[in-house]
């Protein structure tokens, strides 16, 4: 059954970002929302088909009118759905309890010891049934969608053996079919060293280089594939085999880098050609410098800092550099149990002294590039897909300063409108 | 007509706070939340009837059941409605473009000088009509509502002319009888110097204490009284003389204290024998020690800090001074542009190193005592007014786990449902 057009009008502001479909925003460009003021959109066949004013679209449409549906937008902010380029989407269990001991002022290694931290999750993730991970992976796709995101990355990682990887990112694949979020899949194998390994780390890296990623990108179950490099997790030079053997078969190098301690992550990202490198709170300025002449996105997630209370990243000063930003949740159960992009879009105001402009290129058009769809998602341009969040505040500067609410109203999917009101249809 | 009662049954956690209506919880006592697993509730009348685990209340009722409206609970935490103890909700206008302009780079004094800061606001107001700022005051309520806050202080202060704090007050009192939402009215003409007095501003002070303070007393448009005690705004001299005249017409006093420098605010506060003394992040520890002796309730405002990018009060300091501790939007247009109480609540773990239970009981019971509802409101007890939250979340830890999203599902005022499943009935 053909979907009958939308017809969105009279936006107060409409964000279109045209012109950004072949290379990430960077610097001074990250300011360029192209607004539009009484916006409209014309949405058919799951595609944009025209971007203009009310009055532009009504002339071109103007036989057409009666047949659509009309999202009247009067009051409203239209942006492209937001993207969330790194989550952990696919795991088991909930960690609220060591958050809880954390307050209460339990350290790290009490909560290790209490059966906590990533192996926690790991451990149910390898006991959950493809069924369980699936209900319980769904249940925050649908929270991302009413937080107005229509894309996220998700990453493997919490299973470290090639059955349980294989597992997660088939999940991965069955909520990509089966729900209206597109998922893109990222290999996490090297995520960290299972307790099975601990005295043989180099041992767990030849089997994520021989075994698990030869298989997956056989298995065509991810586009990019990512490592935690970082002291006591993975050395630069395990990153970079790892890295190397995922290009080998296809796969998209992508990196957790200088999150803890400045660790030449963000100079390995530019080495390698990573598509992105994510956190980067003690990158260094050489890594810096180079991840913005190799056009490596950076990738930042300031809702961990601040759920880890800790510094977030300098996301001024690697605008100021040259380097492309996106934004993400980080999605994950230990350090960043959130699917609140419209948080994380303030926290990029409020902790990395970003503007209200370049916050939300970087949670739609740089996400989109981050994951290698710039070219059909993150901006509002005919031919690209009809992925669009409205918002309850009249432009994009209330989306910031009215903070730490949801302002999200209606999302669109592919054309199809998927929440109204804040409520998912 | 009688509304039919209703049954809450089955809910994963209950947090009822039982045994705090007296007085507000100090120390320790902040983390005795009254936890019942499969809790129930029997609303009837506006009332609370009766609290227990569902069997209890179903032995009790058994003949009555067939004639509730049963809200099944399995999944979700229940709580008291959230209170906001501290707001500034009737003021016209936004300025949206002065915190844009801020993080582009403006200085406090270019925006001033661009007609941005309070006074861009009392301008606004002033100018507003009562509908007006009924309008967009009742727009906020409405958000106060579904983020799970029913009942909200307001203050008065964007007038600074007896005439013009009269229209604020009376209109928070329309609001009061309009919306759901109940409103407690603090007069605060000492919130600023207005520009017409700034060559005198003892003259302000005599204004406020000979001819507004009498003024709204005698019209019982206010219960309490508020001064900005802070350097350049009004001394603690002036402080101390705005808030006896309240206490001589009486109308009880709350202090703004040591926000920015350490005035002796929390000294006068104890002095006076305030009900609260809000902010509070630069007080003395002198101050706190003085404030824990006279009962003085500390209302802490960490979205303020968080949206000026400044550190927040030492919440975790006060509670274990045994100061009682509540939590506050401090809902305004300049400092704090949010309804969002989950966030602050949030906040006040990562931002104050406050507990998950603690936050709790600042947010429900404690700020009921800091407008002197305790016994009203606040706790889920028998007698008391039936207003009811609950959360999409399974126990009271994953609220602050699952960061930055609003979980509010149902909400119930005053033994009425007004929200469900987040949205506004
Ligand atoms: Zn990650
Ligand atoms: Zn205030």
């Amino acid at each position: 059954m053909k979907n009958r057009p939308i017809w969105i009008r009279h936006a107060s502001q409409m964000v279109t970002l045209a012109g950004s479909s072949a290379a990430p925003l960077a610097g001074k460009r990250m300011s360029e929302l192209g607004l539009l003021e009484n916006g409209s959109l014309w949405l058919e066949d799951g595609l944009i088909q025209m971007v203009g004013t009310t009055d532009e679209v009504a002339a071109v449409y103007q036989e057409r009118l009666g047949e659509a549906e009309v999202i009247d937008a009067a009051g409203k902010l239209v942006t492209p759905g937001l993207v969330d380029p790194h989550t952990h989407l696919v795991y088991a269990g909930s960690r609220e309890h060591e958050f809880a001991m954390r307050l209460n002022g339990a350290t790290y290694m009490e909560i290790m010891n209490s059966g906590g931290g990533i192996h926690a999750t790991t451990r149910a993730t390898r006991e959950a049934s493809h069924e369980t991970l699936f209900k319980e992976s769904l249940q925050r796709l649908d929270q991302f969608l009413l937080h107005g995101v229509t894309t996220v990355e998700a990453k493997s990682g919490y299973g470290l053996t090639l059955e349980a990887e294989l597992k997660q990112l088939e999940v991965a694949k069955a909520l990509h079919e089966h729900h209206p979020v597109d998922l893109i899949s990222t290999f996490m194998g090297a995520h960290a060293v299972p307790p099975e390994y601990r005295e043989c780390p180099d041992a767990f890296v030849d089997y994520c280089v021989d075994v698990m990623i030869p298989e997956v990108a056989k298995r065509r179950l991810a586009e990019f594939n990512d490592v935690f490099c970082e002291r006591g997790v993975f050395t630069p030079a395990q990153s970079r085999r790892i890295l190397q053997a995922g290009i080998k078969h296809g796969l998209l190098p992508k990196i957790h880098a200088d999150e803890i301690e400045p660790y030449e992550g963000a100079e390995l990202a530019a080495e390698v050609g990573a598509v992105s490198a994510d956190h980067l709170l003690r990158a260094s300025d050489t890594g810096i410098v180079k991840m913005a002449e190799a056009g490596v996105i950076a990738v930042l997630l300031p809702g961990t800092a601040f759920f880890l209370m800790a510094a977030s990243a300098d996301g001024r000063k690697m605008i100021d550099a040259g380097v492309p930003v996106a934004l993400s949740t980080d999605c994950n159960p230990g350090s960043s149990p959130t699917v609140a992009m419209p948080l994380i879009m303030n926290l990029g105001c409020l902790k990395m002294g970003m503007t209200p402009a370049e916050v939300l290129a970087a949670a739609t058009i740089n996400a989109a590039h981050a994951i290698k769809r710039g070219h059909e998602i993150g901006s509002l341009e005919a031919g690209k897909k009809a992925d669009i969040t409205l918002f309850n505040v009249p432009n994009y500067m209330a989306l910031q300063y009215r903070y730490g609410v949801n302002h999200v109203h209606t999302v669109i999917k592919a054309g199809v409108k998927v929440v109204e009101g804040g409520v998912r249809l």
